[in-house]
């Protein structure tokens, strides 16, 4: 039995004459690092299992001491998984209807990515789930360095092609980026896409703002604030659709235990289900451990730039030697170098954390995870710039003159001694310069980061390879003892290549986003021509994102979600403190504020009203996008009301039917009830007796009421 | 077919020699004003329909004018519609399992409220759903004063006898009361027993904070603001728990339109669903107007209020006539007795507004009455506490004076003039004394007009009926012309009692508790000793509502509901105000406030930093309660569970089967795959080939590697 859904445009290929992607999957084998006899044993238990599975391989040689093993299901087994996902789908919620259909159905997946994500179940979901269970890196399969699958490279250039030469993505082509890479890839695209159409309202608005409006004007500020809002309830319902579209509403839902995770005793319960227990409270517990880490790296973090800032001052205020211009500069510059490494050595830290805690789920741990990642790129993007707007410019006055003395009391210099007398005030450009120089410098940094200098690396370690392997002649390396066959060259080629590249982590360039925004609500009024570069930087982020995923990237397993995650709950954060932190910004940078001078005390009023006069605006907003709701939403509803209107109209039609009771059968009712001692119900058994009994009694008591009560007082 | 589930204890009981009360509705038929024809007209027409849904009537003769019509369904009948309203409730999601059964199967309801429900649904839900279509006082049944269920009073009167009896109501006493009434009055009784078992801790630090710690004690506010938002988070947990106890999660889902619900046009849109059609727009623009309708009514009560404030003050500043005590006293009893009929007349304003939105479900239109009320029980009971606390205390000292001083200069009496001399400190302890007038009275008024007046009433209608019906001679009135069969005589005087009884909303009874708890969230600090008085009052309240219910009202339908609905919303927002409020007052009257004398702004702070912190700790809370989650929400996952997995097994059983290929099988998929061009996947098709290429490999390059290049270059 063949089912198949209505393909979406850009959907899986024709078969070609090159090796169809959609039921191919590569396990790429390293056994560098480990002694024949092993490699041989854990070879073997490979194939084994992927043979276990119904799977069919094919061992080719890779760089260096690697085996590819090219992975194929059967037509039958893989249409039965693509259809068996489906049915579990339908068991969990995820989708409205029964795909129909019986436990022998074979589909053909609707997308590329369907098939894709089966194969991948086959290679990788644990035995009992009908998988083979290869996880790459982990415990036994630690040889294992990578399972993908190919990239489609057609499909991908033509889309590529495609997506440059669009201003702004349509569902369209989000579905076609979804047919590919699956979900959970396409919500990025999706979110970006939405945010990048909502960045030209504060782009336009903040030019005008940098050309017409005072600085660090409140205006602005209250729009962008707004803005933010309404962008993130939008993009609620706006996930909310897609993944209604996309049939991937509550997704989460269907969940595989992660294979990294460590249970302490395994138990049936009473509803059969095999229980894998880790004491709640221990994970709870180990959870608690997030916070001292954010405490003391935010700490740690403080006291560098409060070093860096004071070195600066100092300098700029009492150093009068040769070189100062660059010596003035030096901390911060070092400082934005540190920076990187510093981030990084913590989010190693944020890794190991979250796989201490012992997720159950890949779910809960991404999730745990990107909350992680989430306070340390608050902490290492916007603490200076809060330091230098809250502490820096405001107390500036009273600290820098406190700094001066304790030096001067220390080294007495006749050449400080004289600059003393030069009174401080704090460079209130500065703000504005941080932010500046932050976003700037991040933006385009981040660029080189993600796209030019792994594309370098790739291209490095691929000629390094090349030059090593023309130089060794002792045969420990595969390719130099083995020769493909002319036909598979190119496929073998390509696969070695795709096996050399890094994994994709969406949660990377969502996070990137996030951040971005959090800019943008928390710093706005401080350089309002922020956002017009935001949208430049995003529109390229867009294309050369997917080209990055495509080129520098392994194919994503496509898997699936109902939206960005977690990441919503920190855009509404950021939000919400860029409703506090804009209020503060413009009260104490701001014209209003500077006339309200010194009077610190209104700055909590000020912060305290704009913060509830958004909340107010954001739960308006809300009520008014639910309202208006969304077209997936309703044909969703819709649906699902068409299966149970099926259902009870089955039953209803024999309800109706069974209602017109025969003559006889009502006698045989009545007789029943008079049988049963009920008196009360046979009174007016007989047809129309109880609307005779009635309109007597009406008429009767009318009667009465119109003669008046002499009448009746005579008829007595 | 028979299918029961298991019951409860106190539910349905045993057959007894009374009428039993799970399949009887009653039909209270009023003629009074109108003529006997279209009396007669409309009886005969509420006869057919009752007919025509398939219900057996008798007609009996009720107090003056009215006609009691009793309904009875036939057991299949009655059996069918539960069967059915299961169903439903499984194709809603509301339940995780089919029911089993066929479309024809019948059942006994599980407790007597399930079968009342379903005799309601058969009376009172429109024809195209399978019921008579009786809605109560509504277009072509205006005569119809109310539909109800007969009382069970043997189940009451045990159920009360029980209630006494105990100190806390356990679980299975809510399902006792499930049973009888239904689950949204059972959610009432539910949330009443959790706050009052919660009440115990504010009510203790309450009277300890009252003994030994300083008034406005800042220790106290925090603990209890801390107290409120973990009770609220305790009760989410529980409502959900208790919702899947008694099947009813998501239950308003399952939802029909109101008979009062006007629409413009009716279509039938592309799944087959008969749409009523009432443009989104005008019913949003409608529920705008209840912006101005309570800002008006903010307006006129603040004004009220302020007012009444002034005169007082005046008087008792400026007056030095006879019966000066008295005198200053009566604006505020002015004021108490004209707040009550203020408030009901402007609920009767909401009630309006709620109709002309014209909802179509009554689940909405219910929640956006109740957001109405609560906002008018806002004003009203908070208002003149926060005036007090935040204009009359604070800025007293600065009105009073003025409004002396115009006086002065408008009366010029010497005796007033001698009195401006005594300056005027306004009297930091009126916020208490008008905190416990406030809810003293309101408490002790509410037991007494909710309890007692009515029961009055009751009494004093019933005598006056008997004793125009003694004097009546003319036959005007039903029982002076019918005589009772004597069987029935008991039965038919409680059917008329109860006729003449109120209807039950039990969100009065919810928002008088919710009212309550926003005393102790906004002010607990003014007067500690309030929550050991609001713990009192709720233990006499639970068991007097119940009383009420059973003596002093018709039975109510028993609707289902998945929680209090609306006052959740309720209960998070003046948790919220209240660490706004709390602090406010105890910034202002409190110890360390006094101390800060005339700083306003740091009022600000403060209340800032009281509020954040309050989030935080909800926050926390929130998450620690939901992780440790609820034995029912655990027992629900289990059901879910093993459902999906009864249906995987099924497929994955056949699976498992499917993939031990036989040899023949393996051969012949290879020779299609060969067939088929694929020359890729048939190098390594021998059965082991693939690891036999692989072993090779690994072995060639190891002993390579271990014989180092030397070696190989001599080989070659």
């Amino acid at each position: 039995m063949h089912l198949s859904l209505p393909s979406t445009p850009f959907s899986a290929p024709s078969p070609a004459a090159e090796l169809p992607c959609n039921d191919v999957y590569v396990v790429a084998y390293d056994f560098k690092s480990i002694d024949s006899h092993t490699a041989i044993k854990e070879f073997r238990t490979l194939l084994e299992d992927l043979e276990a599975a119904g799977l069919h391989a094919e061992v080719r040689a890779g760089y260096e001491q690697t085996l590819l093993v090219f992975v194929k299901a059967p037509r039958e087994l893989l249409g039965n998984t693509v259809y068996k996902l489906r049915v579990k789908d339908w068991l969990y919620g995820v989708t409205p209807s029964h795909p129909g259909g019986t436990k022998d159905t074979i589909v053909d997946g609707a997308y590329e990515a369907e098939d894709v994500l089966s194969m991948y179940h086959l290679v990788h979901w644990p035995k009992d789930l009908g998988g083979a269970g290869i996880s790459p890196g982990i415990g036994k399969w630690k040889n294992v360095r990578a399972i993908f699958p190919l990239h489609n490279q057609r499909v991908n250039q033509s889309l590529l092609r495609h997506l440059s030469k669009r201003v702004f993505l349509t569902t369209q082509d989000l579905d076609s980026i979804r047919d590919l890479f699956g979900s959970k890839v396409a919500f990025y695209f999706a979110f970006i896409q939405t945010y990048l159409a909502f960045l030209t309202f504060p782009a336009v608005t903040g030019l005008v703002a940098w050309l017409w409006l005072p600085k660090y004007s409140l205006v602005y500020a209250i729009t962008t604030c707004i803005w933010c809002s309404v962008f993130l309830e939008y993009w609620k319902i706006q996930e909310v659709d897609l993944s209604i579209r996309w049939g991937v509403k509550g997704v989460n839902k269907v969940k595989v235990n992660r294979p990294q995770f460590v249970y302490e005793r395994i138990f049936v319960d009473g509803s059969g289900r095999t229980i894998h227990y880790f004491p709640k409270w221990k994970q709870l517990t180990r959870q608690l451990l997030q916070i001292p880490f954010v405490a003391v790296a935010m700490l740690a973090l403080g006291v560098i730039l409060a070093i860096v800032f004071a070195i600066e001052v100092l300098i700029s205020e009492t150093y009068a030697g040769p070189y100062k211009f660059y010596l003035e500069y030096l901390p911060t510059v070092l400082l934005a170098v540190a920076l990187p490494s510093i981030s990084s050595s913590l989010e190693d830290v944020a890794d190991w954390l979250t796989e201490f805690e012992n997720h159950r789920t890949a779910d809960s741990h991404e999730m745990s995870l990107a909350q992680k990642v989430f306070v340390l790129n608050i902490i290492t993007n916007y603490l200076p710039i809060l330091l230098t707007a809250f502490v820096y410019v405001p107390f500036g006055d009273d600290i820098v003159p406190w700094l001066r003395a304790s030096i001067q009391k220390h080294l007495g210099s006749p050449a400080v001694q004289k600059l003393a007398y030069k009174p401080f005030t704090a460079d209130h450009d500065k703000l504005r310069n941080e932010v500046i120089a932050l976003t700037v410098t991040g933006q385009i940094w981040g660029f080189f980061e993600e796209n030019i200098l792994p594309y370098i690396r790739h291209k490095l370690q691929g000629w390094y390879r090349d030059f090593r392997r023309a130089r060794t002649h002792d045969g420990s390396m595969l390719l130099t003892v083995v020769r493909d066959e002319p036909d598979e060259a190119d496929l073998l080629a390509r696969a070695r290549d795709e096996a050399t590249l890094d994994q994709y982590n969406v949660h990377e360039d969502v996070a990137e986003i996030v951040l971005q925004f959090g800019h943008l609500a928390l710093f706005s009024p401080v350089w309002p021509v922020l956002a017009a570069g935001f949208l430049l930087n995003n529109w390229v982020e867009v294309r050369s994102d997917f080209a990055k995923i495509c080129i520098e990237h392994r194919r994503p397993a496509p898997a699936r979600a109902d939206g960005i995650g977690p990441w919503v709950g920190a855009l509404e954060f950021l939000a919400w403190a860029g409703s506090i932190s804009t209020a503060a910004i413009v009260h104490l940078f701001g014209a209003e504020g500077a006339a309200a001078g010194s009077a610190w005390w209104s700055l909590a009023a000020t912060v305290f009203v704009s913060e509830h006069v958004l909340l107010a605006v954001r739960a308006l907003v809300r009520f008014a996008l639910r309202s208006a709701g969304s077209e997936q939403i309703r044909r969703e509803r819709d649906v699902r009301y068409a299966n149970r209107r099926r259902h009870l109209d089955e039953m209803e039609a024999h309800k109706q039917a069974g209602l017109a009771l025969s003559v006889a059968e009502r006698e045989r009712r009545r007789t029943v009830l008079a049988a049963g001692g009920e008196a009360f119900w046979t009174r007016q058994a007989r047809e129309g007796a109880g609307v005779e009994v009635g309109v007597g009694l009406i008429e009767r008591v009318k009667r009465a009421e119109e003669r008046g009560p002499q009448h009746e007082r005579r008829e007595r």
